[in-house]
């Protein structure tokens, strides 16, 4: 009998469903909107409700092999219970797996988003042919992802937050980030950090480009870098910031774990060629192995670092897959 | 027939070999001055040398398992290639392994001497008991070294060059580091930062005790830790700023990895009261799970963080040890 997986992707705005197996892929994914204010308990509920429907889509004659269930961060794992998610808001404290796998009849598989999304991008996207061995996604979005795949599986860490490089602190005495830390990388590599700091450049009387872009259009991180690719100075100069706090970052990584692949993913990677010059600079300047590797009689070559391929469906992708490859 | 391993570990100044046993533990050690100017071939000559004689010593009725040697790094593995050593000048280039193992009839291990030394620690030091799952340790002398221990075995990386968090950059715009990037760990953690910036407060007419106490004697790490701890304000001061360098990286080792342990080990390590208050404190600014943990409802505790109990012994240990754990 044929096997597939459902997988299922929690942001803050939308609750995403799919199946997914190895033969045919991804299948249609269904949407509905998170009902966050609502509480746990009605998104738990929405989202067997969404299973239920893949599930009869699907029909009796393939085997649900199991569920995963794809959420953002700081997610404790095994038990699946949440730490003051920011895009969560009042969902401290619950904790899934108790509520969800009582009331399934197959095995209920949690994951950080950003880590499913790496898993998917390692098998299907920007790692699949290379296989690295030690594999790294940051994901740049609303905040930084962040998720390491070595040997084919997510790393998790002891509890499940590990890949929480976003609040890697590039600016020691930078901005207020989030997680009440100052200058994590989150607060110069993420798309609304982009729109923060366009802000007070507009405050200032600064990007002139930008000024004239913004007169139609509300602000955003996309504006942004069409100011800098149409030469606005102060706008590139930004862009080029993001890219040394993403250097920065990634040094740490590189110097710690000598990874093969470093991908970057999300809705602010499509302004690589704005960020990436730096970036690389200052990845090179900050990690051992890039400065070695300098060197003519070194090995052949450092970790690559380029974008990720999959998109927005990487997590939904992951979370399907991640069944298939648990035993 | 009983089995042993020998170890050795090869320093800048020394080459030390001991018999290794679980049952025995570790052997009486040989030591030789390495003859670094000598060059590497000199060097092996010297090591086989030493196997011979601990294998003459353990006689016939004992069958040897392998031989295992620790070394400085930057250190490419399987191959044994060192990359611009430090500690090692003029041995660019040079990759042991072709040399040292067609003259051994047992198979031979390489490993970096700082991740030799955690897997030590993790066995039979601070992590004997409670095995972490995941355990980091740094080394603070000449330099800073670092190793990581993950499900019992070292994690080295893809080409054995992870564990280099002594060049994670801490202060952006800080001091020359022997690597060529500036603000490295190392330039603030190692002993050799200790000697060098108390030079610097001696000639800028600071910390009076130090001063005083220098009168007698050459000025060391040791020196500047007794200064401190008879009340000189500035060399306090010094080793609050190692402590802040320290949790700053350690900081981006949890954000990363998630770990479970992180040991400090080294001579540097002596000056723990001094330096471990204001470590502790950046950790817990900078790392996200500790940031979460102090939560009441958050998980039971975050990563340990304590002093490393095996001393100068450990990368011998480990070399000795590793011989057994590999299949």
């Amino acid at each position: 009998m044929r096997e597939y997986s459902i997988g299922l992707d929690l942001g803050g705005t939308n609750l995403r469903a799919a199946r997914f197996s190895p033969e045919d892929g991804l299948g249609e994914a269904r949407t509905v909107a998170t009902r966050v204010n609502m509480g746990p308990d009605a998104v738990m509920e929405d989202i067997l409700e969404l299973v239920g429907q893949v599930r009869a889509e699907a029909g009796p004659h393939q085997r649900l092999r199991g569920v995963c269930l794809a959420a953002p961060g700081p997610l404790e794992l095994p038990v699946g219970r949440f730490h003051q998610p920011p895009n969560l808001a009042g969902w401290h404290g619950f904790a899934m797996r108790d509520v969800l796998q009582p009331r399934l009849d197959v095995p209920l598989y949690l994951e950080n988003d950003a880590n499913a999304a790496a898993l998917a991008e390692y098998h299907l996207g920007a790692g699949r042919e290379a296989k690295p061995r030690i594999f790294c996604m940051l994901t740049l979005g609303t905040g930084v992802g962040n998720g390491l795949v070595m040997e084919g599986r997510i790393f998790d860490g002891v509890r499940g937050l590990a890949g929480e490089a976003g609040h890697i602190t590039v600016d020691p005495a930078g901005a207020l980030c989030g997680c009440g830390n100052v200058g994590c990388l989150e607060t110069l590599a993420s798309a609304t950090s982009v729109v923060v700091r366009a802000e007070r450049l507009l405050t200032e009387g600064r990007a002139p480009r930008l000024r004239t872009l913004v007169e139609n259009r509300g602000l955003s991180a996309a504006l942004v870098s069409k100011a800098a690719e149409e030469g606005d100075a102060d706008a590139r100069e930004l862009f080029a910031e993001t890219g040394r706090a993403l250097g920065m970052a990634m040094a740490a990584i590189v110097n710690i774990l000598d990874p093969e692949m470093i991908a970057v993913a999300g809705g602010m990677s499509a302004a690589w060629p704005l960020f990436s010059p730096s970036m690389l600079e200052e990845l090179r300047r900050r990690s051992y192995v890039f400065r070695l590797a300098e060197d003519a009689t070194a090995f052949e070559r450092p970790c690559r670092v380029l974008r990720a391929e999959l998109g927005a469906d990487a997590g939904l992708l992951g979370a399907g897959l991640l069944v298939f490859l648990e035993r």
